[in-house]
């Protein structure tokens, strides 16, 4: 018989807590005993997982007692609270919050990018926010071939990326501005049905929000390379589910646009789709779903002779978050750091 | 009695053609006789007016005699074919197609920008794509203070730029999608509702689609400047109205970004919308219906010591199309150009 792991997820009612339930039986993990945590609002109530219901538990401190795994997607605020009592005793936390990644003792893993940081991990690893991921996925196959010098990023972010209550507010609003109505925004700040705005996470000092800055030094981290210069534009658009991403890259050197295009055909993680003639390239509807980061639209960038412009787009609920944080999983699995 | 002007619209019922009608009212223009010209198709019908309804001709060789101005939106064949001889019967056209951009003798203007531009007319002016006169609007007055080295632009564009019936579209796909049906598109290439993809204009030899070179090569021609660098991703997203941009900026040298914000505060045409507190900067539906382009989140860029960040969204149909043609007409009435 096969080891088995015991696993607990804190936050399973959101939307990347369904998601991880659902990967978690999809991709056959070997699971031993597994616990649903949430608040003591959600406790109580049943979830179904592999055709059986599953009774949520409210967190409490025996919670993490003979427990391998916490899977947790709760929040930051969740996340530092019970991620230290649950790595005391002696669970391994994955934690999709930002609480804990620019912490320097706290690898931050994109599995295709850098999984030997798990090798010092001491209870907490810190799973990236999902444009963080997805740009990761996407460049770095490049980045190991030449070093990247600088990143201009764009990013169109669905309403999912605000969870599953701003998803339903995208509905709802656009079902109302239909009938000639016009809703208030409740969830959102802003009205997204039929518009968009720059992200509405909190302002930094320096104007960038922390969206933004997320990019900025996350991607820094999980490369392991702090000289990389990023900028990056958050947006939220009234999309569903899955991000895009106008990213240029600038090299020290030129790179030649068909060897980049040879080298994320086979890049693991990454689906290549280009159709030139017929104007097909990634789409959130074709992301949505997918373990794979679309990629398209290569082009040697014509205002830089060391530049090239891609874009992208990948389900953010998935690898963006729930696939990402399960793949540490077993990542961990597979290298024996459990 | 003040001087009044004899005006032709050619494509007079298109989402263009409806917003310069719009205008000329608004606009209180100096109008002598007005006659609105379309295909054999539309021939016939009638559109108000200022109050009065007026039969659209179908247009024909002798359309354009004692015509001063005419106003084209029909199509870059439809213009092709009729703005030559309009001009030989002494009219002055302001073309909204893309037939006569890059021509060396059409001058292509940006009231804001280039208005000297106009005195070589030659009986065709060309009014710039709408990205294009959005971004100029946006930009100009920093590149006057100080040369814009490498523009890198990505967009967010709505549905009405790809005319009347693509937004229509979008809410019907909307109203389905809603309903749990999987709709079909017909006048885009692909879903649009909730969904996004890259700018469906031809694709050209270097992998960049005529939407984004336009914005290159326009750029250039209305700024007189051969020698600034631009590169731009171009994406069709599901607003109905008003497109964005997310723009970074590379000067020769530093640019002080609250210099900067002191310089388009006081901008023709712009309008700055920054509220860092409330995370409130432009957004389509506050961009549709004015004349401004609302310009925010200027940042001092973090990748590049001469580097600037802006956002901007504007009304493409109009600023974008139909105002940007009536201010050229304005233009040649106020510096005696007809």
């Amino acid at each position: 018989m096969s080891k088995t792991y015991s696993v607990a997820i804190l936050g399973a009612t959101g939307a990347v807590g369904t998601e991880l339930l659902a990967l978690l039986e999809e991709r056959k993990f070997p699971l031993g005993k597994l616990s649903v945590l949430a608040s003591e609002r959600s406790a109580g109530k049943e979830i179904e997982f592999a055709g059986d219901r599953l009774r949520i538990e409210s967190v409490n401190a025996s919670s993490f007692d003979d427990v391998d795994i916490v899977l947790a997607s709760a929040g930051g605020s969740t996340s530092k609270e019970w991620l230290p009592i649950a790595a005391k005793a002696g669970a391994v936390c994955i934690d999709n919050s930002s609480a804990f990644r620019m912490q320097s003792h706290v690898p931050l893993i994109v599995p295709e990018v850098n999984p030997e940081a798990a090798i010092a991990h001491q209870g907490i690893i810190a799973n990236p926010n999902c444009t963080t991921i997805l740009l990761a996925v996407a460049i770095y196959p490049l980045h190991q071939v030449q070093p990247i010098k600088r990143i201009v990023a764009a990013t169109y972010q669905s309403a999912s990326g605000a969870g599953a209550r701003a998803m339903e507010e995208v509905k709802i609003q656009s079902a109302a501005i239909l009938k000639g109505e016009t809703p208030q925004p409740e969830v959102l700040p802003y009205p997204l049905a039929f518009n968009l705005f720059p992200h509405n996470s909190p302002m930094t000092a320096n104007s960038y929000c922390e969206e933004e800055m997320k990019m900025v030094n996350e991607t820094r981290k999980i490369f392991g390379d702090s000289n990389i210069q990023i900028t990056a534009t958050c947006v939220r658009v009234p999309v569903l589910r899955a991000h895009s991403e106008a990213v240029n890259l600038e090299f020290h050197q030129p790179f030649d646009v068909h060897k980049a295009r040879e080298i994320l055909s086979t890049a693991v993680g990454v689906k290549l789709v280009e159709d030139f003639d017929k104007n097909y390239f990634p789409m959130p509807i074709d992301a949505s779903g997918q373990d794979d980061v679309l990629v398209g639209r290569l082009r040697q960038d014509i205002s830089h002779p060391n530049g090239l412009e891609l874009w992208l787009c990948g389900d953010q609920i998935r690898k963006g978050a729930a696939l990402n944080a399960v793949q540490i999983a077993e990542l961990l699995i597979a290298k024996s750091l459990i």
